[in-house]
């Protein structure tokens, strides 16, 4: 059996998360019993919700339990097999989590999925064919439901979930702008992910004004919104969102360290009628077919195009997955393993 | 023609509303047109909306005009008729104003409707069967869409409204708990209005101590709030809210004068999955006879008893409506002219 490096939480944050509160650990994949599979991951998924799960505090997920290995979303290749649907070679999604081998009680309901890697590579099967990609479907489809010719906005735009639901709402035929740190990033989206206009919230100090640029990229108003952030972010959206807006709430990664955030005027809920809903993607599993057929044919066709960001060796987990909480990724943040 | 004493809006509030900002005015009634009819009003009801619409602000509803009567809901009798529709001594519900009278163009798609007096009280048409009935009814229907069992609450829960919200939550077979200010409307939500618990937001200086008042008072959490207050009491329920809640967003009135009062921690929105939507019942016409049709039915057999505080005469309209503002009221506030 080959040896696992893995990373364990082995502190709880105070404040912002550092690199010592994860702790590398060296250990030997067990034998397979019946039923099981043993995986060697390609990639592994780096994804805000991890920051949330850090803490020991009441939320939707689970707190990540201290001294186990940290959770986390992978793709990979069946090495071994006690399970009759795998067979070695299979190219699988799961939730191995940080570390280079999983073994995977293949027939629990959700636990390993096969997938087809000949119009799409496998890494995408993390981003957009995956969990960020699924996410950015439910919001747009299921609670903003836009309408052609309606402005939709998101945050972290260049983010695996900013750029499929770009090309989501594109193909509803809506006005679709985002929001993302740098210059660089906003050409991006403009350039490769189909962005109409793209604003950057760095060169803003305050909500009021990053509500201006918002105004001038937006002068119909914004109907639909999908929030990664919070914060300075969502003050000055919701300050434009037109009556009968709704908003999907995915993150408030702005919020995960520290203070949480205020939203400063929540009495324009009521003046502009608004609708605002938290999901969790994990909880609307009837709906991953649907949006994985569409997804998938959006990446084949090229119409969705996402950009990685991919760090090399499983030692190289914390500080990509600090760099994503700070916006220092650009695009899907993954750990190349094998 | 009858001398008509009515109030226009003189100036708007800089901060806190006050009596100067209303005038008395005396005028005569003009004569009626074809299609009109004349209306005596015998109440006016003072609603919290109206403070909105005093600022020139950009909100919901149209700014009051300066130096126009201010708008208002009101019961009365037909005086004199123009109309084919109505016939002097019919009893009508309106758009009154602060006035004593008012020539209506009774052909207006619902600019009068004639309401029936046997089991009803002809005031109870402004409240418990009237906008406020309504207003609860679409909350709880529409937007909480309560399930038999689940803890519902309501905030300003011994005014019009909420006294609605009650009924029509304890029919559902909900547990119901009221906020309210003061001992004594705390026992009158619990005596009269049929609450299973009453909160007096009155002794709690922070959001932190109401919320463990929230906790004692709904041991299984809430999974339904209706929104009349904002600020403090909206962050302590919000902490108290169960996965997949539903608030729905009527009023906040506790933000209508000067700055606007921030919610604390929106994150939670995610957290819980809550679902918070903003509305105006008077959008959403076509539920009106469903809804008016159960609240005169709860009125007629005595399960809905809403309390009222009535105002003698229309120079006390602008005192009575400042002490709404401030929760001097005591159940719905009407003003009696005739």
């Amino acid at each position: 059996m080959p040896k696992n490096k893995q990373f364990h939480l082995d502190n709880r944050p105070v404040g912002e998360a550092v690199a010592s509160n994860f702790k590398l650990v060296l250990s030997d994949t067990p034998p397979l019993q019946d039923g099981q599979v043993l995986v060697r991951h390609h990639y592994l998924s780096l994804d805000p919700y991890m920051r949330g799960r850090m803490n020991d505090a009441k939320s939707y997920a689970q707190p990540q339990t201290l001294g186990q290995t940290m959770g986390g979303g992978t793709v990979g290749e069946v090495i071994e097999s006690r399970n009759a649907k795998f067979v070695v070679g299979d190219k699988v999604v799961g939730m191995g989590g940080w570390q280079e081998y999983s073994v995977v009680d293949a027939d629990q309901v959700g636990a390993l999925r096969k997938v087809d890697t000949t119009h799409v590579p496998l890494s995408a099967y993390l981003g957009a064919v995956g969990m960020p990609g699924v996410t950015a479907w439910y919001g747009l489809l299921k609670i903003i439901a836009p309408k052609v010719g309606e402005t939709m906005m998101v945050s972290a735009a260049t983010g695996a979930v900013g750029s499929a639901f770009a090309a989501l709402s594109k193909a509803r035929g809506c006005r679709t702008v985002g929001i993302a740190g740098g210059p660089e990033k906003c050409a991006y989206a403009l350039d490769e992910l189909g962005f109409d206009a793209c604003i950057d919230y760095k060169l803003h100090q305050n909500a009021a004004s990053l509500a201006k640029a918002l105004k001038e990229a937006c002068p119909a108003g914004i109907d639909g919104y999908f929030e990664n952030v919070g914060g300075m972010v969502l003050d000055a959206v919701l300050s434009r969102m037109n009556a009968f807006g709704r908003i999907a709430v995915c993150g408030m990664i702005a919020g995960y360290d520290g203070a949480p955030l205020p939203l400063s005027y929540p009495a324009l809920i009521l003046m502009n009628r608004l609708k605002i809903e938290g999901f969790i993607v994990s909880e609307h599993m009837e709906i991953w077919p649907e949006a994985l057929k569409e997804l998938g044919t959006l990446v084949a066709s090229r119409q969705l195009r996402s950009r990685e960001s991919i760090a090399h060796g499983i030692e190289a987990a914390p500080e990509a997955f600090l760099g994503l909480l700070k916006g220092r990724n650009f695009g899907k943040q993954l750990v190349k393993l094998f």
